[in-house]
């Protein structure tokens, strides 16, 4: 199975941590569509609640946080306003200061997948920014640990 | 009491319409909360949903649809991502081909209203952008009549 | 001269401090025109700009920043992806800790104002988030009656 | 030369079409600076201008328009609201359908790319939502062709 089938192949199950986000008008763009870079938006979104909720982040105040130094998306088949899209993460791999995320859209109702992408971030120190040479947080680490070993289950 | 003392006691029961929309990592600014401009997309998106299930438009190929010519917004407090935001519609007013909404935001598991504003929609003719001498369209003007009664109930 | 007739007869003339956008593929909604919302983040954008080059603004650390309270705009005619957008800036009131702004939107090439709006902001402190009793910083105070004392010239 | 370097060696003469687009505040997130969702949303504008203005494009009515079917993109460094972009685009591949971009973003008065990506659009009959098995219409072709050229000369 090539990987283009794999990921096409994706289940809600494949996910430990999935969200609902209900479209918006501005989301579609002429051709009555999603258009491409909401995905990004909505990746972007998921991938935040989780380090909220379960890795300490605090955006505005946390001594380290994470950014998108790679992302990549295949775009499988589409969604549109109104529809409400799921939002599914799970973590590939976990390196000293960078994380793989791969988060997939899915539709309320429907079995297959839409799109499935990666975003690779880079803690870095909120003064220097740069990453940490003793690599991220205690609970930057434990939260992300979780959820990967949950992926691969 | 004030038209201001008026907006800022409302509450969900005075809108017979409302979604759940879940914030966005981009929805915030740099002052950690959602961005004023935000609330206008949400506005559009409940406002377009009980248009679309309610009232027959079907945005690509309708032949009238809704041009906003007056928008206004009373921000009361803020909301920040991830929080859900709950939109709420009713309509104010109806006339020949003009409608006014008016849209409040609150907080899933908050009581007092964030903010309340009014949108001024004109029904256009697809073809000609003007809107029709005849008024607007049969389906929009009963599914919108249908929201003003349990507006003023 | 009505009000809405001495909005809609707005030259670029009015406005001290014009900034070009160039209008972006998404700004377009399904009726092929820019969405009524994108406006707003037009004029939070030329504000932004004048407060951090002309009022001293450093959105991540000042110790006030402005927190719009009211916005209402009328919108006169349409403007579409890939047009290149004039974003206009007058001050018409400024308060002890508020400011009315004016902005209107220009097509290139084209004389008539497309949309004329208004945004209250009030500065608050970073810390209380509430206004200072003092009202707005030197800085602040400085940079809008200068555009203030030019948008009556 | 590894492909990461030599993308990130990238500079203004390897691409034949280049528009400036101004930042707004609410392409900044929390942390300062532009959201990575945003660089997506800028390479379609560049994209779609292109495509409107060099090959027949007319996003309401063409017989075909593009679907991104892929996207991927590297960030080497920070951009922040106000400062201008400069997208810049080039074609690496045009197959029967599909057509390979190649989009960087540059600050204005800076000489170091900021990031790179590519987008693979796939164009589809407006009917069908298929490809046309005759493959893209002359006018794309042409267009396109033509800043295949530029892009290798």
């Amino acid at each position: 199975m090539s990987h283009h089938t794999k990921l096409k192949s994706r289940i809600r199950a494949d996910y430990p941590f999935i969200l609902e986000y209900r479209t918006r008008w501005s989301d579609n763009d002429m051709y009555d569509h999603m258009n491409n870079s909401i995905y990004n938006f909505l990746y972007d979104s998921v991938i935040n609640t989780y380090l909220i909720e379960h890795c300490g982040l605090h955006p505005p105040t946390s001594q380290q946080y994470g950014m998108v130094v790679h992302s990549h998306n295949n775009y499988f088949a589409s969604i549109a306003f109104p529809a409400c899209a799921e939002l599914a993460l799970r973590v590939n791999r976990i390196g000293n200061s960078s994380v793989t995320y791969e988060i997939a859209l899915f539709e309320r109702g429907v079995n297959s997948v839409k799109a499935v992408g990666e975003f690779i971030q880079v803690f870095v120190d909120r003064t220097t920014k740069r990453p940490n040479p003793n690599g991220m947080s205690t609970s930057l680490r434990e939260g992300l640990r979780s959820i990967l070993i949950k992926s691969h289950l």
